[in-house]
């Protein structure tokens, strides 16, 4: 069998409860799902401290990783194959860039990411291209195939159709995660209708446009993204788990450049606490071991990381309110701050502002820092006008930025412990106001 | 608040994406989920190596226990309150059971238990009973309800009313596992029609019956779970995961008692390896902190625990052939295994035969060692008529035990390394016949 | 038994495509769903023409009006019962008002009232006061039961709870078409999460208000009816239908008042013709009866009314163009209608605009002729803010009138008859522009 | 465009509850669905008067033509395109044949055809060979295109494939009637699997075979036809509406042959009151014709007449008794018909007994008059094995014919009229046993 265009003997699929089925013809494929790096999503949540509050959301980044590539293979199997402007050698790419898209996550990525700055793009790029089996099985196909899939993940590629299948306003992948994290989390808000989008999309320009006729189905899917957003991603209970995953990672790196003595040493974390992380220990990582340690760290002396791995094991979370200027702010934030270390809290670690102001405003904005495609619609003349210029809809939300900031504290240790109770009182009453 | 009778302010709901919602309106029922031994069954898949199957099928016991509770509370409060033959006050205890029915489960249970020589219900009891904070919340509820409750678990109570709807052949624990299994793997198969069933149980003499006019709902269900036990439970790449795995802990305890230096010490293990497990250990225990030991025991100097856990971490499961008593057993499986170490394979961890009999054949068998009450059907007379003298379709099954025996092999290491390739040609024409 | 009050024995139940199940248990619904004008429902289709367009819409009203109960029946039992501001005596007149809202209707409603000048709302009216078996049972549970059940329908009641819960903007009506018509015509645009909206409605300062936590839900519902409006209700296929159905019925109206001799004399129509339309006739009257005169009307010598009886039961439908002010109104009309006229096709029955713009425009209108009430968001603090004020993409969509003008005319007779091509070319260029 | 390859300019798709979309891409097949013919299903229900019971069963022949059609073009386009054993130049054949399948269906098929001595596959044969538009759209296909598609419907083709995909026993037309019943019943037993048992299907050795590793899928589908059967199919209420029907049909019958003086003549019955019915006659039955002489009759003098159709019209059923030959046969029958009579109620009309035993019986047995072709397992060897063999499940039913018979009476006439009360309880009496 020569390699480069090897098909299976038999199809293979897998059962997917979104899809139906993944369906996988390609030898290529199918090595790249065998591979150490990519089989390691499974161990990684796609919603991470989601499931802390629709407890269904317990699925892998694996699950979600074939779902893209699925996606991606409709669109060529189905409705790009044999038009005029698709052009067939691209398939392999686009199947690619789809599957192995995600492959650079660490566990938790987001809160991660923050404290250990770090980006997963970077990791998703030096796992292309380092010295991994991903990196083995595409070079399999062709030599130069690996640093090809690794620029349409990093938008670098000349090939703005490949990388609009994968990183646009209306992608694979947000098609896939909506979809999917319905599913798994058990609302109804993300089920668009998938299939009338596909049949619409077309290759035209060197980009993926949306036939006219469609409209409505691309109106669904964007709202149905902007509720997943405000239902299910931005939850306040999912981010209090979040707050304290992060001031968990926080302290233990604070801890070890103090040269705190771990009862259990957190050898997995040593590179990342001192900022040089190398790519196998990276890719030792997952979110099975990042539990181990919050389970052993229970034990730990410092009462601190002690009692934050207590409460993200046993789901002993943070309470909040919403953060509003006038109340928590300047003058206030050092009044607050100050009674906390007062009743004996450490404020850093347990008076917390999260802000999710960021994410949804870059949903359909156009022309910033690092600016999104629109998505187009193709008109029954030939035009092309983009989406918000059409649906009204679209247009209302297009370009708000909307934020929700909240304030996290650990109501139970103000309430629950007699100790300094005139402290805890008047805390609470500034928090709540 | 009388904490005895005491209901939450407001109804709490978990969403579900089985049942929609799960319902808590009783303060004890919310104070039971909020402990740690309830949370930790969020690190417990359902299914344990079912998802390298089916990729869905990632969701924990904890979802499950949720749904077995919400299954028995819709039984009591949408059918049985207010039936003559239904007593109000068997209401708590029979949330609780439901609820805590599965709490004593270890991470991977079947291939744990069997190592280990261990048994979850013993746990349950002990978790129960024992200095814990479950024991702490029922026994602020009444200070005999731990053992109230464990009695029902235990199907020691006098209550066989609250045991069979825990524990029967039609009880809410399958119930809720079928829908939330085909629901998680994404099949059809599990699909009965959970509403019908539960409008058509009565109390009745002391058991759970079902109204004849519900026959057929029943005959559903029962064909639903005959599917999913030979469809899902019992695949065939399932168990080579879970012969993988039972063998890595086997290997683990063997090196340990021969005084084999681990370059990790497993710490966790050690009360299990000599097989005195106090509580306190035993709750520690979770598929998280396994696979850590699996991710760093790939790096051990025992070349079968580290051949075997790279294989279960990276999904290189063995193959498989049907076991054929003629082909494979007596004299051939002593050659067999000879040619096995001939090929510098050691048969004990590479060539294990599985038998799944013993799971069907308990469905719808009565008056063995463990005999399982039948399902009577209430006819409109008042008699009770057991199933299967009315269901053709059940009676086919009854009693059938049906046993799939399984050959498990590693593929690759009989194909891949040239050395030996006779030796291996020959175990392959022995073991495919 | 005491009627008023009387259960039934056994509780009933409908298996409901959309709710799972719908359940009766007072013998006073049992016997409204018996009564002859109920039943009559199962003849009169809920989406009139839309089956020609989505297939599967081939529901009846009676389907609806079961579903509108079962809401109803679910805010009673599931969410208000027990709580402060419900009162429990106006169960049975919500339950009656919620199953009798829509027993007026005749066929395919919207063209028959228009051509006939009737409105189903008196028809409705006079069905619960009138000499009929609804009016019968009602009055059997009290005697001035069937005027505070029209009352409630008329919205002339005192009881504004009872009203809110039948015709508002989120009501049970609307609440069940939308499910009702998304699961018949396939589509996914309706599928809100009706469980949640029924959880945090409530009625209140004698109203029914939303929760404050509960507006994304809602949210979502007022989206689903926006795409169900443009997506369905108002596609232009079932337009085109409705307006040929229009013209059949107005020119067999003119024919009868042209002394046209009928081969089939249309009886049925007699008093719809001459406008004196009584109870009893109007009862009789269906969609199967009149699709039995569009059956005959095939074979009438009228050209006009057999060519259209044709294409209505052939789905031979008109096809449609934009209609726009500067290319089709004015001199360009009388000239397009002249030209129709030379070619020998009637501009009357074959030139058609129809506008839609009404209906959207009264979804979320306040303080218009016919008031709508606002949804009122319930604040945590108790007080009541209305919904767009809170909601940025309800906002977006308040009030907003959207209208859509299209032009029908028979394509085929432009294209397939060669006789005087050039007019018809003409006209052809003229309607496309 | 050369019109025997003709493909349409845009594919076109129906959107479809069951299948999602129903796509079509062939001119000739756009063509057939535009016929008169063709249309005509839409005013013929599926499961005539199933709609008494289970209320969302409104759907008709239209809708399930339309799914058999869909689900024979996946099987060609998805599955069998390309294969060995596949001829391409079968495929317009096949859909044409799964589309007019059921084109000659009659109004309520089971009882018209009962009462009229006739025969629907007959007709399919006339529509299709005769002066009809179907046979026109056909013949431009191909001069001799009608015959050919004709012979696969009426399995006297030499193209085993084609029928075997039409009718046997897993065949296009039950797949898609199980899903679809199962749909807008809104039950969950027939959901089986569809996309696995297209994957599993072959053609081979001029027939349609399954992959042994489907067995399981086709098991269930097995159970999912079962369940339909008893709980659908066969329930008693909707037999009820069916023996009230055709008692009306008889009548009319009787009447018409005994000179009886209509109010309202049926002239669409005379031809078949006269057993010589043309085609063109035959085209013009639908369900709504049939209707509005249901509504008209209930006006009729003759008293039998007059309440057979009041009680269709307004759902006032029979009730019913499982017929028991010891106690209501022979000397008994006698005796209860001729109390009937003493009662003042026709036996003939009011006291008929219905057996369901012929239609559950030809299922899975084989070798009887009309042979069916069992379903063989195409086993990894090449051997092909009848699916009994195989399964345990499937063979507990095979062959095995389950009757059920029940005794039809008008309960009302018995107990709520005071007149022959004596009489009446006697019957009342034998009847109930």
């Amino acid at each position: 069998m020569f390699y480069a265009n090897g098909k299976l003997a038999e199809k293979k699929v897998f059962k997917d409860p979104v899809h139906k089925y993944v369906h996988v013809e390609d030898r290529l494929i199918w090595d790249l799902i065998g591979t150490a790096e990519f089989q390691r999503l499974r161990r990684i949540k796609q919603l991470g401290t989601t499931f802390f509050t629709f407890h269904g959301a317990e699925h892998s980044r694996f699950n979600h990783s074939l779902g893209v590539y699925e996606i991606v293979r409709r669109m060529i199997d189905d409705v790009f194959d044999g038009r005029p402007e698709w052009k067939t050698e691209d398939r392999m790419l686009c199947l690619c860039a789809a599957l192995l898209h995600d492959i650079g996550h660490g566990p938790f990525s987001h809160s991660f990411e923050k404290v250990f700055e770090l980006d997963h793009e970077e990791f998703t790029q030096r796992i292309i291209m380092g010295d991994t089996e991903v990196n083995a099985v595409l070079r399999r196909y062709d030599y130069h195939f690996p640093e090809k899939v690794a620029a349409v993940i990093a938008k670098t590629s000349d090939n703005k159709v490949a990388i609009s299948m994968i990183s646009s306003q209306i992608d694979a992948d947000r098609m896939d995660y909506l979809l999917r994290d319905a599913y798994f989390t058990g609302v109804s808000y993300g089920n668009f209708d998938l299939e009338r989008v596909l049949r619409v999309m077309r290759p035209y320009n060197n980009q993926i446009v949306i036939k006219q006729s469609g409209m409505h189905a691309v109106e669904h899917y964007i709202m149905s993204r902007y509720q997943m957003y405000w239902q299910i991603y931005f939850h306040p209970v999912t981010r209090s788990a979040e707050v304290i995953l992060t001031k968990i990672l926080h302290r233990a790196k604070t801890l070890h450049q103090q040269y705190y003595t771990f009862k259990h040493q957190p050898v997995h974390f040593y590179s990342l606490f001192e900022e040089e992380v190398n790519l196998e220990e990276y890719l030792k990582l997952d979110e099975n071991i990042m539990y181990y340690y919050f389970q052993v760290w229970q034990e730990e002396e410092d009462s601190i990381l002690q009692d934050l791995c207590r409460r993200f094991m046993n789901r002993n979370l943070f309470k909040y309110v919403d953060f509003v200027e006038s109340k928590h702010a300047l003058n206030n934030w050092v009044e607050i701050s100050s009674l906390f270390k007062k009743a004996g809290i450490d404020p850093e670690y347990y008076l917390v502002v999260d802000s999710t102001s960021d994410l949804p405003y870059d949903f359909y904005r156009t022309g910033e820092e690092e600016a999104r495609l629109p998505i187009m619609l193709l008109m029954p003349n030939g035009d092309l006008r983009e989406l918000s210029r059409e649906s009204e809809i679209v247009e209302a939300i297009t370009g708000k930025k909307r934020t929700d900031r909240k304030l996290f504290y650990p109501h139970d240790l103000l309430t629950e412990d007699p100790k300094k109770a005139k402290i805890k009182e008047q805390i609470l009453k500034l928090l709540k106001g």
